[in-house]
């Protein structure tokens, strides 16, 4: 099997960031992992959710919202507000999400703001919950850059970035970043979230219907950390950082 | 008070449409209205409502929705999903847009069939119902082309296409194209959408909280009624017809 | 065609006001267009919006809310709370009464109160939401009369009496205040909200998949803005003013 | 304490039935008990609940809906639609209306339908449920005649009229037919179904943090029984039966 | 007939207590009546409803909810979630429990508490809104205790005891405490609440698609009320008290 | 800090099945460890999911759902239906625990049947995933077994049984099958479920708002795995196999 873009295993499809595709919030970027494309953008709430005050925590909040356009897949997917309820994978994916981003902010830095994460997926073709993270860092380190500028915060608010990759095992081959084709076909999908620093925050792997070895989990873990850290670099140049 | 892009008061903002900017629907544009801009998408469906098969109706249909994505106000506008109700000002827009629609398209022509039009707003800055309605006809325009060129349909599915344009009174002088700031020093909200042959399919006026004379509502028909013909050319234009 | 009651063309049906058929409500009517008949009652709620209050707006507000009895159509209509979800086209009238009851009132003398309108068709055949209108604004006049006399307010918080009419056009004839068989053969459907100074509150006009021209458009301008002239003083006479 | 209407304890409050009140249902009515107005109003659908076919039931089915309108009552009462969710006490209340209905009717001979019988008050005073159910079994009366002159059933299908009142204990007097004044005062509130046969539907006995004794349950079950047979007198009256 | 555990027309199921079955609500009971078990959990929250605090009214509330567990019918039944909206049938037992329950309790000597009553019917086999109600009385007997222990409340905030049996008429036998198979033989379902003292609380008689006699009604409110005093003292033993 | 129950780093809480608890399921348990007890039942459904039939897929499925019981908690937890909406975590965890049991059943040779499978938390002591997993193994075990000497499957419809825990780093160390009070103190959370065969289902470890680094993982995943095949010989003893 040749993967798309004639790409080796552990070899990314090609992604870009084009900074600035919703004027209207804070940061905001399209990001696109091959014919994967995510609108990421971040918008700033002079205020934080009620069980923080209720609670007495300091500092701010982030808040992700996962959603996909009804034309980004191949069959017209109905919107949820037409279904009444929120899609149970929407759900579980936007929690990642936004467990993701926390990890990457430095949430007393933001002070008492909660930073509002939309990702909407234009195009899905397998990814789409790695390629919100890896954009949805980029719209939030742009919100928080003009958050310093304007001259509300003191420091960047960011400890660190974070970027996303899948992995999969296709045919008894450990692959990096599947597209569509091959999540169908992969036996495994694992999704991993990492730091600037190499260091872990989410790992998600999961066989549905199937099982893997430790030894797999093993190979998978260090093909994703690779990938993550390429992107970790391509984030950077879209920042010019 | 100048006008943004320095335009005159029957002038419209620039328009443009990207075309095919969500792959996996049979049409679609991005479509500009100056800084509004809307993803309109059209999805074929091999299937009627259930309500036409309950009563007999041969044909296809057209379904449209419409919604803006959170990002595209100034203040983030949360999703229809977390409110657990559809927003009553896009009820009312997307049922506009529907009726808009259904009278440019050849529904017999169309066969059994359902065209889901959707319409998501990427930035708002006055007259995204107008944007909406120019934009979807031609996101409609090259579905209905690509069902004729697989051969699922014998002749083109459109009867014409059409347009639409917001035209309002500011300081007592007829605007055509309102952006945000001048909708909002609007006395007079009025939305037509038109044919290629120049008839009206939709009058939408109103002036909330406020009044206008028949002689005013003869000056702005006749202001609009120009303004779509434009419209109309930079469709035809932008489809290469 | 014979119409009903065998009027012509730009007759409308027999109008009536029975006044007070809620007596709970400060202001209430059962209005009748021929069978086709409306609840309208209005009552008076001491605060406002929260919206206004966050955003500073002073004066009072104007909510409307529309409704189909079950019982009010040949076959019945099932409640809203049934399916779960607001009715679409009852979430379209509800807009069109609100901002038309609210171009009546002097929001300013009205004070920091919601007006509560409600309107509940037991009857339908053909014009509810033109029924609507203009029964609201004479339970509305009655609301604001007794804000008056128990000195409430120190004027008549009602700026002008607005009342509505339907116009369509049936094998090429302009029609005025159309029943339910008419309105299915219409090929327009045009409704008209206007103030007792002949000024225009709302143009609504549709060609569900059909057109048309702007001379017609001119014709039934013209016919709708003398059949809301009768009513305007149909209301005043059971108002007594 | 003097009753309204200057009544006896036992005595009922003036009774009205104003047949034909909804033309488009097969059977209506605008029932009162002194000023506590329903309206009440049967149609029928010519199918069953998906309950009864998949469970081979034979026979037809009623279904009853209980709503407050929302200028029914002193303070407005917000639609349910608004707050999303069916209210309790009215859910109780339509499920009271619906067992008692299906003890009126022969629901072999109703053949292969439902009979919805909707009951939206339109004044409440007390007792709206008892006004509801008594109003609701003319309504339905009427729509079985119906039934019949049009051949749709070969006998009546009705077994027996049914009608309710409410008794209640204050200052430790049994009261019948208990107004809005009353009922906020009594210790004890029971509702009370019989038939033509003096045979009872329901007994709905409530002490809200209060206590009744048997005697004092006997006492009530009495007073209440006469004052239901007196309901069915005035049913047969105004059904001309 | 014979009965399940060869008991008498009068005679109870066996029933019995298994305190503290949900050691983090103040008070807690599986409580069986035969094959009928259901949890009760009484939790106390520091506040009282906004109605309460709106209008004034001093003192405490209690709060009950009933819900069936999926697994306790024998064909599964789906969560309320799942459909959406809350079931009708146990939005009416809640109702019914939470009136019983506040008979039982001291709201002054409460104070400004919530108490939290849940029933979750973990076996169905007839019954479950009777053994609803006298298991909650014991779990809320408990969390009363443990208020008092704590300091919290001054005296026990119980007035006394209630508890709640079933009877029914089955093939012309009054039968109490009647299971699942003689429910749905059973012509008359009637509930009985009574006190220590042998009060009524509750009576709610209901002959779905049938009737009964004044007579048969004594002879069933005599049966219950037997039945009833004994579950106070099986109650009682329980509590050891 | 010295561990619940005095137990090592990597040692469990006690663990214990009680096989039954619900009668009406085809197989039930209440499995506890330690303190966190969760109700696990398997009922089966003579049906599959519409879109199995649409898309042709043959066997059965399996249909998992996790709710917290009001009462498992410290704080009363609101009903999902009380809010309207499931619960972000509740459905992340509901489709973690669908996918695991997935992997430990051979849907092929189950039928064309669906195996629900309800996991209600009784009491929330951390872990409550990991215990309705290793749970909800067993109940469904002994449904599959039912089904076998039903005589409705051929052989018994599972692969290999699946079992869970949670392991975390609190202060440094490597803890395994965490209860509440280290689950808040853990700067890493991660759950393992694995097969018989010591095979990888899932892997889910988050660092919420905290990072881990790949040989914190690699100690965390050794010591999860030994965790895993004790839970697995546990539910074995139980089972009698």
């Amino acid at each position: 099997m040749i993967r798309s873009e004639n790409r080796a295993a552990h070899e990314l499809r090609t992604v870009s960031f084009e900074i600035g595709v919703a004027p209207h919030a804070a940061g905001s970027v399209l990001v696109a992992f091959g014919n994967t494309r995510v609108i990421c953008a971040a918008m700033v709430e002079d205020s934080v959710p009620r069980w923080m005050k209720e609670q007495g925590v300091t500092g701010g909040w982030i808040t992700a919202e996962y959603s996909m356009l009804p034309y980004s897949t191949l069959s017209r997917k109905p919107r949820d507000i037409t279904k009444g309820r929120p899609d149970g994978r929407g759900t579980e994916i936007q929690r990642l999400i936004g467990r993701s981003l926390r990890a990457a902010v430095d949430l007393e830095a933001l002070g008492s703001r909660t930073l509002w994460v939309d990702c909407d997926v234009l195009q899905a073709d397998g990814g789409t919950r790695t390629a919100a993270i890896t954009g949805a860092t980029v719209a939030m380190h742009v919100a928080c850059q003009r958050l310093l500028v304007e001259g509300k915060v003191k420091r960047l608010p960011m400890r660190q970035r974070v970027a996303a990759v899948s992995v999969g095992i296709v045919a008894g081959e450990v692959l990096v970043d599947l597209d569509y084709a091959e999540d169908k076909e992969a036996s495994v999908d694992l999704n991993l979230v990492l730091t600037e620093a190499g260091e872990f925050v989410e790992v998600q792997g999961s066989g549905e219907e199937a099982t893997f070895s430790a030894d797999q989990l093993a190979a998978m873990l260090d093909a994703g950390r690779a990938g993550v850290a390429e992107l970790l670099d391509l984030q950077a140049a879209a920042l010019g950082i």
